[in-house]
């Protein structure tokens, strides 16, 4: 598993909070089938808000996008967050007793906030480079995350088929597509050199503090 | 043809500038086939980058909607104009000799750029109201545009297919769809009575600067 | 003391909240002058981070307005955040050793972060009436406790220095200013009758999650 | 006169739209007390809604800036255009018998929505050096103009009064501001070797069409 070369540069500069994320209490736990369903319930209601920003923030991906490519990589991840995953997500749920009406009166709790509203921020204010960085640490880390905890067999099976959702072909290929994008970004605007630059110590910057937000994410869900 | 009760309202506060727009020297001369071909391929490039600009204005009624529902429209319209459209508009052209580099270092004219700014800084600084009331003449105006002259044969087949595009059931389909999320969100948000309301003002302004912004992308294509 | 009709609205359908926001822990043992200095100090670091992004938020109700009046207030009060009330600050911090670099390179908390990019999300995605009912809870609530604890002696002198900055007839005259502002938004945009619009609901979810978020703001200084 | 480095660098790579930008006929005219009036008063108008749209695109400014001193120089600059020139510009307009709704009143013709918007949007999508230079063409441009007409002596006492205000010390001051502003944040940004970056290519397109914009605004102004 790879995900390309500027994700590798920025875990790197981060990485006691990228085990922090990626190795979290409710992973553990949730790969071990110990996890309390009704934390997992809230986590799944908490994600379908989180989803929603997160699809809107994308959506910014296209507006600060310098080429025709970068935006057909952009409107393809908005349109399938938006008019598949949203489903998917929507109808998972209803198999476990939420229906679509508890999830859309659910309340966004304030640590889903954080991290979305400041990606979606980040969106409005910064460019694709500072964007995307802030959107690196939830698509790529859930990959990783996939991969981490593929062979783990929780024995409950909404476990089980969330693991099998993010190590998934499909999911895999989003993240390629994903870092892809990301690397192309970067060398576009900065060069080769990019890692000697002024933008770079801003994206690390963003990169570890929506790794923290991540970290605060699981541990709303774990309260 | 019906495109939805507000668009009708909206159109009928501005008659003269609308057939100023949908009945243009530029459309007379293209349905009777007798517009210099020079002009149309210029047209064409000012369009593509002109949907370039368009599609990411349609990026922001994403991030401006309030529900899922309206989420979902814009976003596949978005992915549409995007993933789609701008495909069939570069081998349309490719068709005609001007290739995909053409189309992308062409210089935008000071016309296709009041448009679009416009639209996309109402997108940013309005809410879906305002956004979607800029980009209606767009939209629906063309699909009028198609269906008034469907029959008129202009012998060019360049300027039939394009006639045809916009006389589609595709492209109807879509106008049909728009003029659904224009009549949901205006009752969404402003209710019955909404002619009465503050807002009502403002978008007929609205519509109506962006019509006369349309009539100045054809007397841009004249000149 | 009394800061426009509209705010009056928004706290009635909020007053557990409210009470907990401006009853808080911290303000009871600030005002007893029993709150630890060094969880005031870190509460001034983070609250200089909190003006920075405040001030952009502030800097959004400009590009909203709809009219000169609103500009100018929106434009004062961004200079007065900026130019002025942000120097006190630093030089407020300086005289109980905190330096400007130490102010520049504390690390935003996430708490922080989520109530200024939920300020500054909605400043971009919504309208002027969504912005100031999220900026409300801050300005007017400081106003009011300013009020509430104005005759309590903390005996610390930072903590009664706090206190009179909030109670000062120049914040009070910052606080009309802006129910001013907020109160003929509202008429201007939703008439008489706005508690029955769509739109008041909508700003009263905002208010409530604005407020609860500066709970957390308090609950974070007192951890 | 000197506006900075970055200034000279850009009018450099743009010299022949720059002299028709700065010595164009409705400047020419105007020095040498041959315009007429009613043209000049057309132009005041639509500069009064510029103006407003142009304090909205300076208060972008603001929210783009990396640290206190870009945002101080925004601040004071947007307080400046709102809450002082807006005055001067509707006393000077009413000497002229051109009322305050008059103003407010008047239609904003196609080309003044073309820079204006053109600009607004740059401040949304793109970042502080993107927005700086869309900018740049009108504060330093006119500061510009201010010294190269200000012996002109155009006999009409409103055209004296105009090129006194551009060549005014105040005037003088403000592009000192703002290009010191533009220098440093080139620097801060891209480091010594700008004139290499991507960015500079892209910056030098945004200078060169605001520049082809605001001929555009004097070809409007000359109808």
């Amino acid at each position: 598993m790879s995900y390309g070369n500027v994700f590798k540069l920025l875990k790197e500069k981060n990485k006691d909070n990228w085990i922090l994320y990626t190795k979290h209490d409710f992973l553990k736990k949730l790969s071990a089938g110990t996890l309390k369903e009704e934390k997992f319930l809230n986590y799944l209601i908490q994600d379908y808000l989180f989803l929603i920003q997160f699809s809107k923030a994308w959506s910014l991906a296209i507006l600060k996008s310098d080429n025709l490519e970068e935006m057909k990589i952009a409107a393809s991840t908005v349109n399938d967050l938006i008019n598949f995953e949203m489903e998917l997500h929507i109808s998972l749920c209803a198999n476990y007793g939420i229906s679509k009406s508890d999830l859309e009166n659910a309340d966004e709790e304030n640590q889903n906030i954080a991290y979305t509203r400041y990606v979606l921020e980040l969106g409005y204010s910064g460019d694709l480079l500072d964007l995307l960085s802030s959107l690196a640490p939830c698509v790529l880390g859930y990959g990783e995350i996939g991969i981490n905890y593929k062979n783990s067999n929780p024995k409950i099976s909404m476990y089980q088929k969330w693991i099998d959702t993010y190590s998934s072909k499909e999911y895999q290929d989003v993240c390629k597509n994903v870092s892809n994008l990301i690397d192309q970004a970067f060398m576009l605007r900065l060069g080769d050199n990019f890692v000697s630059t002024y933008k770079w110590k801003k994206v690390n910057k963003i990169f570890n503090k929506a790794t923290l937000l991540e970290v605060d994410f699981w541990n709303m869900a774990m309260k």
